[in-house]
């Protein structure tokens, strides 16, 4: 028996995959948010509190609870992949998504899987089809948890240009085509795309630019299948602009397209539940890796939510964020247009949905965690955004470091206008 | 676009990963349950269903939902880790059973990480501390899905053999003294142990092997740290026997142990909460792991786990399972005794808790899917278990394939001993 405590132990080595998947930057954001709590955050991705749904939970609760059986059901473990019947609620809201009937889809619910969020299913996807050095195509930006999870693979993120209305498909296809011409297209496993109202661009992909990809990936599968990975996040947070269809709804082959949603943004992020939509051959492979994580995410969650589907409730509630986000939305965009349209060369992106303005500045005018710009906005203005260079795949110094990515998903309405007002104050003092 | 739907497509390349991590066995047993509904499983290791806390429950979301902005904090997103408040509970909850203030445990709530279920625990910290090729040293026989993550990373599972008292400690070192002069050692990063009431043996470690694995952890950690990672999910399922001090305990440093623990056994296992209590350094690389995955477990279901805790409604419905369990486990090991103690060379181990039953049969008599006996229980006498040859590490054919693993946490104790009555008809046909 030890009876001394040991001043020193041993180091630990730590696994390579750790290494990869080290990044700092979202801690050094919530640090900076802890040690500046009178800062105005615009930074964080998180809901608005003031919509979350307690009464629709209060009552999808008491009617799981009154009756026994069904509270002991929910109670004890489901499936790896969820019980059928919560999936079946799932795949007839995915369908009314679709304007399509259920029995219509091509699909059924065992090409239905739910996750902790739709986070885990973007990492397990990554996890099952990725080795290291196989590439991802990404828009330039994209969202930078899952060049994360590119990175925390060993895999390459391969940065594709991208406009107002998404990645561009011509510089798609000619990625692709470079890449064969250097003997890499075995590496190329995936494309992914943030299809509406992308984190951090607020922009969404065009109709035909949506057929195109998937056209791209089922031209460029030769030696392998290339998926596309359709993260529909924010699908219904929709303010205005047109009814886009899915990626997922331009592959007929119901082969190429991973599709992951999740009910974080529309109803309730504590709660954790998310969903793909997976080619069939896929759903072993996800399976098997899902239960040797977790077995299966949060039953009681997941019935829960069925509840409110099936209810009616989670309808009406989306319909109630819609409208709180859309005058949060409103107010940015106002606030922009008060402060920064004198600016020259200061461009933002009017998104139709979804949480984010993704701005432009001077390219001169660095917004990193190190730039001038941070430091005045955090320590004398009060007021913070994620730096644009975040969302870039490839080397830091070859990003563009001029643009901002900020969220008017927590703050009110005066929050969003006094924290522009403070932000636009921050840049005409390094400008 | 794509006008004609493909007939064929594009092989599937999926990770070599995944192709270790790929598993059939837990499938082939839920298949042969779904085949065969008339089956007395003694197979799944699932809990009782009637002594699912409902009332419990109950109570917990009433009182969070009573109070907007409580409800309001539970359906927002927690922090990665959980939120502080909640890991104060669960850190007091660890103290209780340690018989120690929480001010005098050496840690504090920063070395607690909440976990979807323990599961997604031992899942991460084989991610960050396992390379392909590396060795992580388990009992023989071991919890299987655990093999399967030490599998699913590439790394090899070292058997090292065990009896009534758990993992024999001279074994384990002179298995490390033998990996020494290999010229292994480097490889070796962990020690798994489940210490109490052991997934499938039933054993406990004796508290001089407990104190041992901690020495010999820490005397081989010479060029890289051995970690114990130390499994507590059957910990308060205690039904008679000594009250045993964690591993955990016996490690001073605070340095070696991985400790992790469920309430899935004792609450519910559709909330998936689980904890770990982790040496400081590991914190930062689990939390960077579990943020890539799913930024955080539901934080309803910790808050709810949370409130239980405080109010007492926990500790009151831990001593009914305890009671259910007990009673369950009596009618086990009455039937067996009834049935199989005339058996010549069948043998099985009396548990003071957990779940489960460990029975060897004569070693001719092999237990595996192929097997006469196992066709034999399944179809001709329905009642099913679950081999024991998936619970060792190594070779297939170099494992024992006279054992079987009964679980007693499911059926009620009539079904207990109608199936223990079938299995000892099966067992005689092929005797």
């Amino acid at each position: 028996m030890s009876t001394n405590t040991e001043t020193t132990a041993a180091t630990i080595r730590l696994s390579r995959r750790w290494h990869y998947a080290r990044e700092q930057a979202i801690s050094f954001l919530m640090q900076q948010a802890v040690e500046n709590p009178d800062v105005i955050s615009l930074a964080a991705g998180l809901v608005d509190s003031q919509s979350l749904p307690v009464a629709e939970t209060r009552t999808a609760l008491a009617e799981i609870f009154e009756d026994e059986s069904r509270a002991r059901q929910a109670l004890q473990y489901g499936t790896t992949p969820g019980a059928e019947d919560v999936r079946l609620a799932v795949l007839d809201h995915f369908a009314r998504q679709e304007r399509c009937p259920t029995k219509d889809l091509g699909i059924d619910a065992g090409q239905l899987v739910l996750t902790t969020g739709s986070q885990q299913l973007l990492s397990i996807v990554c996890e099952i089809l990725l080795d290291e050095g196989d590439i991802c195509l990404v828009a330039g930006p994209t969202y930078f948890v899952f060049l994360g999870n590119l990175n925390g693979v060993g895999a390459e993120a391969v940065s594709v240009p991208a406009d107002e209305n998404g990645m561009l498909t011509g510089a798609l296809d000619n990625t692709l085509a470079e890449l064969d011409r250097a003997g890499q297209l075995d590496r190329v496993k995936m494309i992914y795309a943030v299809s509406y109202y992308d984190n951090p661009s607020g922009t969404s992909l065009s109709p035909e630019r949506r057929r195109e990809i998937v056209e791209i990936a089922r031209r460029w599968s030769r030696r392998q299948r290339i998926f596309v990975l359709e993260d529909a996040a924010y699908r219904e947070l929709r303010y205005d602009g047109p009814l886009l269809e899915s990626i997922w709804s331009c592959d007929e082959s119901r082969q190429h397209v991973i599709y992951t949603q999740t009910y974080s943004k529309t109803y309730s992020p504590g709660l954790r539940v998310g969903f793909g939509v997976v080619p069939r051959e896929l759903v072993g492979p996800i399976c098997d890796r899902k239960g040797n994580e977790d077995f299966g995410s949060a039953n009681l969650n997941q019935r829960l939510i069925a509840c409110v589907l099936r209810n009616g409730l989670y309808d009406k509630h989306v319909e109630d964020v819609q409208t709180a986000y859309r005058r949060k939305r409103n107010a940015m965009l106002a606030a922009a247009e008060e402060h920064f349209s004198k600016l020259a060369g200061v461009t933002w992106v009017h998104p139709h949905g979804g949480l984010y303005v993704w701005m432009s500045l001077p390219e001169q005018i660095h917004t990193g965690f190190n730039s001038p710009l941070f430091d005045r906005a955090v320590h004398h203005e009060g007021v913070m955004y994620v730096p644009g260079e975040l969302f870039y795949a490839g080397e830091r110094a070859e990003r563009p470091a001029h643009q901002m990515r900020l969220s008017y998903g927590v703050q009110t309405p005066d929050g969003i206008r006094e924290g522009i007002a403070r932000l636009a104050r921050a840049v005409k003092s390094v400008i």
